[in-house]
């Protein structure tokens, strides 16, 4: 099966993400020639499949150090891989593709939980990392080969597993003249910086910290689930930012960390939030979620002047991801960083939204073609290595069985 | 990497297997020729790689509906990888073979929860299954290929993902002219039927109900640790059996479900222990022990007596596993089972304690040339699919990196 894929010029790849804010499965299609640096990336389609807010919340329930046991663990995994099979299903549909001229999936699946920080057990120290959503389900439902499980390989050899952006950006966004950044602000923001002229070697890429999940839990928390974003930067707007609250979210120990670093959910989570709120008494919904966005964009800033702009030479930064659409926050973002001209990745040949999921199925076209998808400087992996392990699809005559 | 490997005429295939009593990891070396039933193997080493008490302890406290959490689950993973690496650098080196020669590793990994039963979630019913012992990070440490998770792709199927020993059970055993049973006795106890002279189809599979999980669990605690099994069966000989316990522990729902079924250790855990030990307050260690044996002995028999004496004509059950060693065990199976005539697998051509390691190591060539894995007359499944995902290895100039 796969000697079959691999004789071909072009492939159609499906890519499939749910990032650690949990609302909703991401899938592209997109069509590939070529390898590597040279890949040439055309989107079919891009759709985002929505959570029931039930599903939603199981997951949420599942993630962090404790989750919800091996019996939740193993169920919410192979229902996932409904999910993600259906997706799959769905995005071929869009394209107007029949799923059986698909020749792969790239499957990231659920992050429950990250564990970068090296743990000593006897004779060995040891990393892991947690993903769910059955590659074996996706498989068999689509009959597809699934390429999965795509941070471990790199945390094998010393890598964070994250952020696994960077050779994407490089490839969509690198310039001959100009200094760029990427952002992309999910659950948690991440930065990717490409000196101009410069090589894949060279990119600088980390999480800066929260994206949009500190927001996303207070405004999902004070409208009990009615709302679960800030949209438009409504609510922020109509607050005022605390400064005695963004003072103590501001000591977090992540964000004096140097680079390579990597955050998920937990990292900023419930506890670090109430702790920080003691010391605002009675302050009003609309207050914190306007010191939220403060604080989301003031540590984007810091830690972009800090470990880019003191740096090196850049001139633009480039922004995707749910919070690029949230006015308030770039609007923070702006004024934390006025030497950069500040663009959206809509402007460019993948819209924003669209790169996570099709850097999924970037990366695994490369694994399928032998190739290494880290960047050792951005995850402080000691070399490249091919990410993932494949699961192989049915026999083409069989897959719509 | 992989077409390098499918252009041989032999391989060398690595097995490794931990099992549910989590006391070692079985390390098989094997060369392998042709494919699927003309398969022949010939085992170039076998060894058990002790796990330590604390590792165990961890290992045991890991398992069932709860688990220790997706931290624990993480590391743990990621730490019984580096032992199985280790296992297949031990056991290369055993069989004087370079581990860089060797072709590909089957890692069934250490199994947490396994849940056959289907369970309704919006939308779909699932099933699902935990195996720990990153794939990741022995395919990095030894730079080979790695076939893993075996059991997602049979329940992706409607398989009970178990058992999976019927296709070398066959390919070894199936006798034109006798009707055989193989009877493994690991911590669960699992039963194979092949009538003479016929199909793979046509084999019966299924988990009789305990193997030697309840006598190891109550040799140790009452040793406090100190031993883990009953060696020789010294201490069961040396109790009675006890009428109202053995009775009360007939009662486990188990015994009277149709195959296919399959357990876990789980499915005869503490409690089922506890409440049928009510019956018998003050009962000595002997005696619980031997009451023990002969329930595993008893409710061995009625499985093979109920589910394939009376369905059809045997001759012969060859028992391997732990289980095998126990002469009070084996003498009590052969008084429920006085019409077979009751050899054990070493005298044979793989040693009974090899079969499982070996096992893996034949299922991994399997899926490696896109062959199914899966008996469904055994599992339940609707069909034959090719099992497990695959992590490729290092490019060979690099794994002795």
């Amino acid at each position: 099966m796969l000697s079959a894929i691999l004789e071909k010029k072009e492939r159609l790849v499906i890519g499939l993400m749910s990032g650690t804010s949990a609302d909703g499965i991401d899938a592209a299609l997109v069509r590939l020639t070529g390898q590597g640096l040279s890949t040439r990336i055309q989107l079919l389609a891009f759709d985002v499949l929505c959570l029931s807010p039930a599903v939603r919340e199981r997951l949420l329930a599942a993630m962090g150090p404790a989750g919800r046991g091996n019996r939740d663990l193993c169920l919410l995994s192979s229902y996932l891989g409904e999910l993600f099979a259906h997706a799959c299903g769905h995005i071929a549909q869009k394209a107007g593709v029949p799923l059986a001229e698909v020749d792969l999936v790239g499957l990231h699946g659920q992050t429950l939980y990250h564990h970068p920080a090296p743990e000593a057990f006897p004779g060995f120290t040891v990393t892991g990392t947690l993903q769910v959503g059955s590659a074996a389900v996706v498989a068999e439902r689509t009959g597809l080969t699934v390429v999965s499980d795509f941070r471990s390989r790199d945390m094998a050899v010393g890598g964070q597993g994250a952020p696994l952006a960077p050779y994407l950006d490089f490839l969509l966004y690198h310039h001959r003249a100009r200094g760029r950044i990427v952002l992309n602000i999910g659950g948690i923001a991440n930065a990717t910086s490409m000196l101009a002229d410069s090589s894949l070697e060279a990119v600088r890429a980390f999480d800066t910290g929260p994206g949009n999940c500190l927001m996303d839990a207070a405004v999902t928390h004070y409208t009990g689930g009615k709302q679960t974003c800030d949209t438009d930067g409504r609510i922020a707007l109509s607050g005022k930012i605390h400064r005695g609250l963004l003072e103590a979210l501001l000591r977090h120990p992540y964000f004096p960390l140097p680079p390579p670093k990597s955050a998920d959910r937990t990292t900023f989570g419930a506890d670090y939030l109430r702790a920080a709120l003691a010391v605002a008494p009675g302050i009003s919904p609309q207050d914190v979620v306007a010191t939220l966005t403060a604080l989301t964009a003031q540590s984007i800033g810091t830690a972009v002047l800090e470990h880019c702009l003191q740096r090196g030479r850049y001139e633009e930064m480039i922004l995707s991801g749910g919070g690029a659409k949230n006015p308030v926050l770039v609007q923070g973002i702006r004024q934390a960083l006025p030497k950069l001209f500040i663009t959206d990745a809509d402007e460019y040949d993948i819209p924003g939204k669209a790169k996570e999921a099709v850097l999924m199925a970037f990366l695994a076209h490369e694994t399928i073609l032998g190739r290494a998808g880290n960047v050792p400087a951005a995850t402080g992996a000691k070399r490249p290595v091919v990410l993932g392990s494949v699961t192989p699809g049915s026999p083409k005559g069989l897959s719509g069985e």
